[in-house]
């Protein structure tokens, strides 16, 4: 049986530019191209050539991309002007680019109130750009602002200008709900009714999330014929988002439905690259990834309830509806006194510990993880801090460093109505029978301790050079004269992994440097660190 | 015409509770289920009595809810014994609750391998459950789990379960995406089998996040007959999380295909405090409020400047699908400010400042606030920092004493394995004209300086006698190197008010400081101390 083909539009660098508090660099418009290359994306649209210096220097460049169109951006001919004197228009057709996509209005209202020109001259400007876009040897398509709403108010005109566009030969005319307002059952009815008019091979979607309907407005796009569809990595764009395509792509690939119908030009080596290429994104973007997202997030495989833990032993497939590998993803059971020691086997089983169901030191792990959760510790959070106390209680950690001492101090006075902060901390400690001493400054106790800690490891130095601190949480516990103050620390190291240890006590510097400490030792262990 | 009731299930406390890292006390159930009642929820899910000690005690208690129903879960009865002796089922059967809700396998697969029982005595389960269930007075619904892939499986078994509840007399049959994998077309197909056996206004859906298409799943529900929709608060639960309510509401009551079929509980009062509903959930689970949310997010209606924002400025309905006001939230478009100012005048008012509407120190606090929300105080939740800072710019706050230098420092150290730990801070400050100087020990850091700042504050001291720390909240903004620290502080005094403050800095004990001056200012303020 022959799939038809769905093409998929990666608009990040260009619609995912409009997110509140994002705006990429030249070189980070590289990366992401290269990694939405990598994966087989059909389209990457790089951003406006000639609307701002780092759009333009980017389609100055010669790109050398091994499977994907890329597409620049750009407004339709002014109402008024030849195609020949639109400048906007000139210097969009002069960019280096594969293919180009122009945006028109296609509602009534947006092309009197917001252009103030003529329905007919709005037309007459699709055929043009279209037609200067096909002359220019680019692949060229239409991105039909407003599309779904203008259809409510006045479906005639807007399935005009959806025409004119594919009759002045655009190979795509995109079905745009700019407002993000359009919900499911109305994507299914408008799509169904322009297929009768254009064929749904020159369709595509571009869907927004206002309502929480971005991903399923796409699927039901595609379910009445569209064959392009538009969004962005992670879902980044304007108020709500995009489509998120790190959310379509597993579900095109991987559910029957969409597999069996549709070929996609993403490598299945390139759906497995998914989950790093979401946290990648974050990374360039400094952004915490979102650990709930489908497929990709932290938690999207991860289990904290007892009765499912214990169902996800017998078999992962009961309660996944995919399988975290298929995406880059790992599973997750969460150790939490709500479990027992099901979840336990299962999560020390992922981290490649063997232990046989009645081993009495599984039961010693179990009382100390409770014992230490009721002091206010929570491993499910802290994989890394959990996995160096199953490993010490049932197997051993080398002993690669002893802390004797650490000092923090931050002092803060006024001058002359100016003030000044001095913030260092010192560690002493023992490594390989050695004792070493440092001392930094930071912008925080913790920062200092972190600083002083990492300074100087002695033969371990080398296996820590790339660890680096990447989030840091505090949640105080109890309240009161009786609180506890529980840190959650994030790292990360070169290698893009990521690892969470936690520190519990009423200090909150103590339980800052307990999670560091974590974080230095799981870092030697996952790197293969000789013991001393 | 007469609109169709949909009932609104809500299991925030229950399934929501299933999310890693969220662990609700008693009195964080507390609040949240009077939010949920406050807004008009139909049904709120407390939890689950039996399982921990936090659901037990909350069960414990009566509860008057203005309008929802308290809803305790539990499990179906098991298999070889009589409901009578199932000690599980009697503990939820003896909570104080309005109705019941309990959990049953529909999938034959789960009955035999999860549970280990026989396909009949699966349905006996669920017949005698309901029934005990109704025989206790109690409105009675049964979940069934997995029931779409276990309707993919075998539709004869999964539907005779469902009917199996329905014709013992269970008020709610619930059709729940227990994996989260089903999308929306199927959805729509199974719901639509369903129905024609069990009537619609007996039917719930209970949809998970795992392909991004939760809240589409509860539409579609919805459009193929369903009358119920069990969701979460900001989208809480395991690994994705559940249909998000907050998404939901907004688009049954505002979208005219649902508002003008469907009658719901939530008022046009408790639409408009959304926003603030959902932040709040926030605040009390120590989460960053997710910025782009449909409908509640801060960038929900905000615009980067760019080709949408002179539309906006024409006319902003053709850039918005609802108006951001319906839902208590803010268009954010960088041109007018006026929005900003009716709000402060709304917040002065509250706290009995009257100021001009035209008044220029109006526009000066305007800036300031600004100035400082962008440095990462946030004055939402610190309504005490909010009130000194409009009162020093509108009016005058006395100055009561002068910080002139701080140091806290925190050691520690082993000695023969026993670690030993030292915390202590200094403050010296100018009261009247006389200089002072205090130290304290402390638990942590802030707890010291808290001491020493309140130790001796001269001839203030009387009035600051019952002040008392409550809570300390932080949260670490950006993250990565430019990370900035928001400490928010809770105080009480003996009169039972409580005020909270906050502080930002890139260091903690700064941040935490100034929140702590704050906080004895407002103390001194409000207890009408003289000026010095």
């Amino acid at each position: 049986m022959t799939r038809e083909r769905l093409y998929l539009f990666d608009t990040t660098l260009r619609d995912g530019q409009q997110t509140a508090g994002v705006d990429f660099a030249l070189e980070e418009k590289l990366a992401v191209a290269r990694m939405l290359d990598g994966i087989g994306v059909d389209y990457i649209e790089g951003g406006y050539p000639g609307a701002n210096p780092t759009d333009t220097a980017f389609f100055a460049q010669k790109h050398d991309f091994r499977h994907a169109r890329f597409t620049a951006f750009g407004m339709t001919k002014r109402a008024g002007r030849s195609a020949a004197n639109d400048p906007g228009l000139q210097t969009v057709l002069a960019a280096r680019s594969d293919a180009l996509c122009f945006v028109a209005k296609s509602w009534d209202y947006h092309v009197e109130v917001a252009l103030g020109t003529t329905l007919e001259e709005n037309l007459k400007s699709i055929r043009e750009t279209v037609k200067a876009g096909v002359a220019s040897g680019r692949e060229t398509m239409i991105d039909c602002e407003h599309f779904f709403d203008g259809y409510k108010a006045n479906p005639e005109y807007a399935l005009a200008c959806a025409k004119a566009a594919y009759e002045a030969g655009a190979r795509w005319v995109v079905l745009c709900d700019t407002n993000g307002g359009t919900l499911p059952h109305e994507v299914s009815k408008i799509v169904s009714e322009v297929v009768a008019h254009i064929p749904g091979d020159r369709l595509g979607i571009h869907p927004h999330d206002d309502t929480g309907c971005a991903v399923a407005n796409a699927l039901a796009a595609v379910d009445a014929g569209v064959r392009q569809i538009q969004g962005t990595l992670n879902g980044l764009g304007e108020r709500c988002g995009n489509a998120n395509l790190v959310t379509l792509i597993p579900t095109l690939k991987l559910k029957d439905e969409y597999r069996g119908r549709f070929e996609t030009g993403i490598s299945d080596e390139g759906l497995r690259n998914l989950t790093q290429l979401s946290r990648m994104l974050d990374e360039i973007l400094n952004r915490n990834p979102n650990r709930h997202a489908p497929y990709v997030g932290a938690n999207a495989f991860a289990t904290k309830a007892g009765i499912h833990a214990s169902a996800i032993l017998k078999d992962p497939r009961t309660y996944e509806h995919v399988t975290p590998e298929s995406v880059g993803n790992k599973r997750r059971v969460m150790v939490s006194d709500q479990g027992g020691k099901s979840n336990l086997l299962a999560e020390l089983k992922r981290i490649g510990i063997e232990v046989g169901k009645d081993d009495p030191r599984l039961t010693r792990l179990l009382n100390e993880v409770k014992a230490r959760e009721n002091l206010g510790y929570a491993y499910e959070g802290a994989a890394a801090s959990f996995e160096l106390l199953a490993r010490r209680v049932l197997g051993s950690v080398p002993n690669y460093f002893d802390v004797d001492s650490f000092r923090t101090s931050v002092e803060r006075r006024q001058k002359k109505g100016e003030w000044d902060t001095v913030c260092e901390a010192v560690v002493k400690l023992r490594v390989n029978g050695e004792s070493l001493m440092s001392v930094a400054e930071g912008n925080g106790p913790v920062n200092a301790l972190d600083g002083a800690l990492r300074k100087d490891l002695g033969i371990y130095q080398p296996f820590i050079e790339d660890l680096r601190l990447t989030d840091f949480k505090v949640r105080i516990l109890n309240g009161g004269t009786e609180a506890v103050t529980r840190v959650t620390i994030e790292s990360a190291d070169g290698n893009g992994d990521v690892w969470t240890t936690v520190g519990v006590s009423p200090n909150i510097i103590d339980a800052s440097f307990q999670a560091l400490v974590d974080s230095v030792t799981f870092k030697l262990l996952k790197s293969d660190a000789p013991a001393p």
